[in-house]
């Protein structure tokens, strides 16, 4: 296809691949108390994931093209909000994006996705803050010594910022290890070197099976492994615990079976009682854009 | 937002709402014999689907931005291909290209998209001929004069383009009327200023209730009102009456009623037959798309 007259060839963007880990994720069936291809929520339907997902699309393709993490996730955020009308994948983006820069810049490791975040600057942190002002985004309250740097603040944080030189890596180094309040799961994976994320997608790649059936497994692995932030901001820290107890008994069950049948009645018995495990979604965002860049294929 | 550093508004792009239009298509259901939120077929997975939408946004982007149709086009389904690894909307993007092309231009109305349609050239009917090498399509046979003309020549079918001087919009003129063989039906629309599209856009715009729920109603009565190409090829033509005869009981009833359970069951009936509607559902993505620029919403 060298002599292909349209110009440049078609190729395998990181932005297409993020795009296209929003939409594999929330495909993806049973992930009990989520949004899947089997199941709406009352306040959030399949279709706006979809729309979310083509929404950010602007916002990823500038972090595709090098652009600085903060302006970008905000980009990204604002087309979500104007597409889906509801936060359907704000948590997700804030994995993907740096993921994506990683990925533009032939890093997507550890360290080098390490690198990016810590390079970010204090105006990453005020486009971070003003991304809360385009949808309404389930948050823990700040710890008491913190209102001042309370997410909901959006660009009203600006001084602060700025005054304490707080870059967007400083503010998720506060929101992984609060003082007290509850740590974020995707504060943390951007102070761990995306840990979980790289560890979910090898899992991904070494799976069988069709991709929804990999993904809805690896989504109850994070799940058992780690009690979810967004049920624990709804509900509570033991909730969320127990929630991830008994994810850990279904992914026990299917690990000695083959069947996926424990998770579907998980999926239904999470949904009835407004458990919505949304941090783990994210992780499997993430975890899925990385293995699409690794070669897994639909 | 006028004061948003990251440089450009978020908007809604024309290339957006074909991407979505692709999405929400694919993700209605029921919709008898074709892929939907709810059914694969036994060779084409929703996951490839999504896949699909994902790879055909740097055509759409090509198309929004003013690039020639048939470039647009090639470079859309060339990337389709690459996501997707089969052919999964050949022929919506054969209606979109152009119509994100009279968007882009704020001429989406049959006039204006008919005056774009009419000054494609020679190249660009090179290119859709091109178009074919990257994907298997399913099409019926040429008629016996025009062997010469067959698409599955792909580029070897250059220099009789280029000797008898046939433009894009006369290739999709004889495969519209043809001597013998098969209509069409996505041809026709190129040659009737996307008659159909519009009419059930005005549909989709008219109805109320979920999205997805609209848009099943909308594919059972369009394929109610005209046989299905892509059936009458992959059987004869008079299973593609029969066909739409049967979609058009099931419409009446479900017209009567409110519920769609008569069509879940037709659902499974052609799906268990093998017969796959898919020019109906190029129509009903064009519909879509010609709906969610004119302010349809998720």
């Amino acid at each position: 296809m060298s002599d292909d007259p349209s110009g440049s060839e078609p190729r395998r963007t990181a932005a297409d691949n993020a795009q296209l880990a929003l939409l594999l994720e929330v495909s993806a069936t049973p992930k009990p108390g989520n949004v899947d291809r089997h199941r709406d929520l009352d306040d959030l339907r399949f279709e706006q994931f979809m729309a979310g997902a083509v929404g950010a699309g602007a916002g990823l393709r500038q972090a595709a093209d090098g652009g600085e993490i903060g302006p970008a996730f905000e980009r990204a955020v604002a087309g979500m909000a104007e597409f889906a009308g509801e936060n359907t994948q704000f948590g997700c983006l804030l994995l993907l994006v740096p993921l994506v820069r990683a990925a533009a810049n032939d890093a997507l490791t550890p360290d080098g996705v390490t690198k990016l975040v810590e390079a970010t600057t204090v105006d990453d942190a005020i486009s971070f803050y003003r991304a809360f002002e385009h949808v309404d985004v389930a948050v823990g309250d700040p710890p008491e010594d913190a209102d001042a740097l309370d997410v909901r603040r959006g660009s009203d944080a600006t001084e602060t910022l700025r005054e304490r030189e707080l870059t967007l890596y400083d503010i998720m180094g506060l929101s992984a290890d609060p003082n007290d309040g509850i740590p974020d799961g995707n504060a943390r994976e951007w102070v761990t070197g995306f840990e979980r994320a790289f560890d979910a997608a090898d899992r991904l790649l070494a799976a069988e099976g069709p991709i929804g059936d990999r993904t809805a497994r690896v989504f109850l692995a994070l799940l058992a492994e780690e009690p979810d932030t967004l049920v624990a901001i709804n509900h509570d820290e033991a909730t969320a615990r127990n929630v991830s107890e008994r994810a850990a008994e279904v992914a026990d069950d299917i690990a000695a079976g083959d069947d996926l049948s424990a998770a579907e009645e998980l999926a239904e018995e999470f949904v009835d009682a407004g458990y919505n495990p949304g941090t783990t979604a994210d992780l499997t965002a993430a975890a899925l854009f990385i293995a699409l860049e690794r070669g897994l294929s639909v």
